[in-house]
């Protein structure tokens, strides 16, 4: 097993009259590599440090598809970083790549926030503005998080020769500088499914130039390079039995796949669980409530915060407690609306129930709110079904469930099988997933020939556009109601 | 069988909600070819062109290896560059890599040569004062010949997507900016056997920056890509039966081979024929003697010139006829040495034979001239002798005989058989190669996959330094002799 980059301890046979082979051909066979393409700029340096180094050198070599390139030509250090871009939050980690060891993580807010929270206003932006500008955002963030984290682990960032990313589609356009006004738009044609590898030189990053890039492939506009990472790092291409992974964002993104078939439904799921469904939704961070239970009786709310921090928000597991808990205790009813009862508060502009209420901060939720996620969850819970459905199975054949992104480790998943978004099947076979799209990043880093599994993954791929299927349009009004209008299909489905 | 750089006219399948393939996936897949690699650049621009054009779109690719380069994404003319880089002269032609007609051929004096006549000086210079100015200068006659032979054909250099290169292993080195040091002294090193392709813009060269540029291979440091593109041109890897070629200039290159087996003899033959030996000697350029005839009574001389111009100087098919003629017809001894007889003048410096004397030019040949020319006939004699026996071969087994160079065209056979530089074997065995080394240049531009025959003739050849040899040592004063020492050798050996 080879990381993305890699360096040998070499002594290259000296020179003599029965062994004149050329300083190239000398270090290409001592190393045993075939097909190895060395740069004309370390060619021009290779007979002086040769020389120098009396023949003894640990060059660094990347793997760039069938060739290997040499990247470096004595070098100590070999380090990388595995990077995930996700539409609001970046998160990097650094590897050893001699030792295959994690040395540290950071993440940050995607500096791309400023030009629209979705990617779709971004898209527009690019579109109307040119694509220079978000993708100088993107690298900037990229560059701060790289030189934080190298600084950190006192690593010059020349010694950084290995770079993966994993993004949606359009965000590995934007990162690349590509066209991206053929994504949004019908057919949602992407400029390039597989970028190749390229050279952190050609993308600015902070990094050794000859740095190998890889950013994963895209299997079309809405299944980027994050959901196959996913697949990767999970081995749902290698499963023995069918296999689920969903992550919920502004689209539910849905894999339901094993080692023979791979099929993804997308679709807009309606706002985002933690961020546009609430006016107090926020992310997973400290202060965020994750955690709710809602006396029977006096309806009085007890909750949790993350880090037992001040309440600023509600983060998406807490969303679906508030929910489930709401229904479990009758405060709202199958089609979320308040019946009269105790905590809930009539206004002018309908009724509310108060989560909390602090100096800094009023967390409470309004029928608007309570109908904006059960469009989500009926959106998710549809698509999954109509998708298993197509390809004849039912939810009791469902090996494993994973639930991706920060919900899938903090979701009470009784709570959300409750009230209808997820089905009904044994609790043990749902997995948090956690940044699966990392994970996945972070063994293409360490296993570089990976990237041969990574394209039959994408090959293997079929796309379902869930929002424009009949099927899904006649369940999905159906899925509206808490847990579902006809509860049998949890169960059954 | 396709050109080094060759387009394809493509109408890409429109995207459909039924066919969702990206843009640079859909032309791979339309074109057929694996393995492309498309550089950055052209992934930024694709998705406009591939719209304006409607899909239908001439695209150029370039062959570097197992991979194959997108260059262009619309080109309606592919034009290609073949340049043999002599250490005296640059030779270059212009192909239409559609049609794969040659346009035109120019040639030029090596800017280099201001550096040095020959090419050790140029190394030196080179290893005192850096690289750098010696890859200037060729660069800037490469430009130079190459937007003459453009503007000729009025052709913009952008159009021009690859350029072949054949030239001796320190030259290619200077090229591409490469240490010699190593190759002037023992063991004798070159940077590099196998160069990989590069890109036009990383040479400044003038053409499109993307244009494949296919430097041949080395296999050492006096084996150059002159010779292998040679080999390939004449097929001599391929041939049936032992097959020869020479080329004498400042050193004596023999190849000696068939299909299973290669071998490379090569030494300093002491001075060239064309430069170092006569006073009055001169490339194969109008005004150059090159046939010469001497009456054998009043040992008059007749001659011509090229192009029927006033007499300016002596070429090496001159120089042979002369001393053949100075020979035969007894002016000279088996030693070289002048007799006392007509024509011959003594002077203060010793005696003197006066090929012609115009009111522009004295061209005149002494004793010390003669011997240098003795000298070189005898290396390159001893030479082919040596190595061929070497082999367990002899003259009879020779199958073809090629003579490379001005000289294979201009020179009498039967001259040259007389004064023992050539063996005495039926002179139809004997064909002129002219510019072997461009053929094979031409030959690999217009047949890229070509590059695979190189890399097998460069793997089966096996040098043999000469001058070194013991047998060459004491094989080599015998041949000084006029014929020989021992003129049963010239038929039996």
């Amino acid at each position: 097993m080879k990381p993305l980059s890699f360096s040998l301890d070499l002594k290259l046979p000296l020179p003599s009259p029965d062994d004149k082979r050329a300083d190239v051909e000398r270090l290409s066979e001592t190393a045993a590599i075939e097909d190895i393409h060395v740069p004309l700029e370390l060619m021009r340096a290779l007979p002086t440090v040769l020389r120098e180094k009396n023949f003894a050198i640990k060059p660094v070599f990347g793997i760039t598809g069938p060739c290997t390139r040499l990247l470096e030509i004595d070098s100590e250090q070999v380090f990388g970083i595995a990077i995930d871009i996700g539409t609001t939050n970046i998160v990097a980690s650094l590897f050893d790549l001699k030792s295959l060891k994690k040395i540290s993580e950071k993440s940050m807010t995607n500096p791309q926030t400023v030009y629209g929270d979705d990617i779709l206003s971004r898209m527009h932006f690019a579109m109307s503005r040119g694509a220079e500008e978000l993708q100088r955002a993107v690298i900037g963030g990229l560059n701060s998080i790289i030189t934080s984290l190298a600084d950190d682990a006192k690593i010059k960032t020349p010694e950084l020769f290995a770079v993966t990313v994993a993004s949606n589609t359009a965000m590995t356009h934007l990162l690349l500088g590509l066209d991206v006004s053929n994504i949004p738009v019908e057919p949602y044609i992407p400029v390039v499914h597989s970028p190749d590898f390229l050279k952190a030189g050609e993308l600015d990053l902070a990094a050794n130039p000859e740095a190998v890039v890889y950013a994963f492939p895209n299997a079309g506009s809405y299944v980027g390079g994050d959901i196959i990472s996913g697949i990767l790092s999970l081995g749902i291409h290698k499963a023995e039995a069918p296999t689920v992974l969903i992550d919920v964002g502004t689209n539910a993104e849905i894999v339901v796949g094993m080692k023979d078939w791979l099929f993804v439904g997308a679709g807009a799921a309606g706002p985002a669980l933690e961020g546009g469904i609430f006016n107090a939704g926020m992310r997973a961070q400290p202060g965020a409530i994750y955690r709710i239970d809602i006396d029977p009786v006096t309806h009085g709310v007890r909750y949790k915060t993350i880090g037992d921090a001040q309440p600023a928000g509600i983060c998406g597991s807490g969303v679906i407690d508030l929910i489930a808990e709401l229904f479990e205790k009758g405060i709202i009813d199958s089609m979320g609306r308040f019946r009269e009862t105790a905590g809930v508060i009539r206004t002018e502009n309908g009724p509310l129930f108060v989560v909390v209420r602090t100096e800094r901060a009023t967390i409470e939720v309004s029928e608007r709110e309570i109908n904006n996620f059960l469009r989500s969850k009926a959106a998710m819970f549809t698509s999954l079904h109509v998708l298993l459905k197509s390809l004849g199975l039912g939810f009791r054949d469902i090996d494993r469930f994973y639930i991706a992104g920060a919900l899938g480790s903090g979701v009470r998943v009784r709570k959300a099988i409750g009230i209808g978004m997820l089905p009904d099947i044994p609790v043990e076979k749902y997995i948090p997933a956690n940044n699966s799209s990392l994970s996945g990043a972070e063994l293409l880093l360490t296993n570089g020939e990976l990237y041969r599994e990574v394209e039959k993954i994408r090959s293997m791929i079929t796309y379902r556009e869930m929002n424009t299927d009949t099927e899904f349009m006649k369940e999905f009004p159906d899925a509206l109601f808490l847990p579902h209008l006809n509860p049998d299909i949890l169960t059954n489905g």
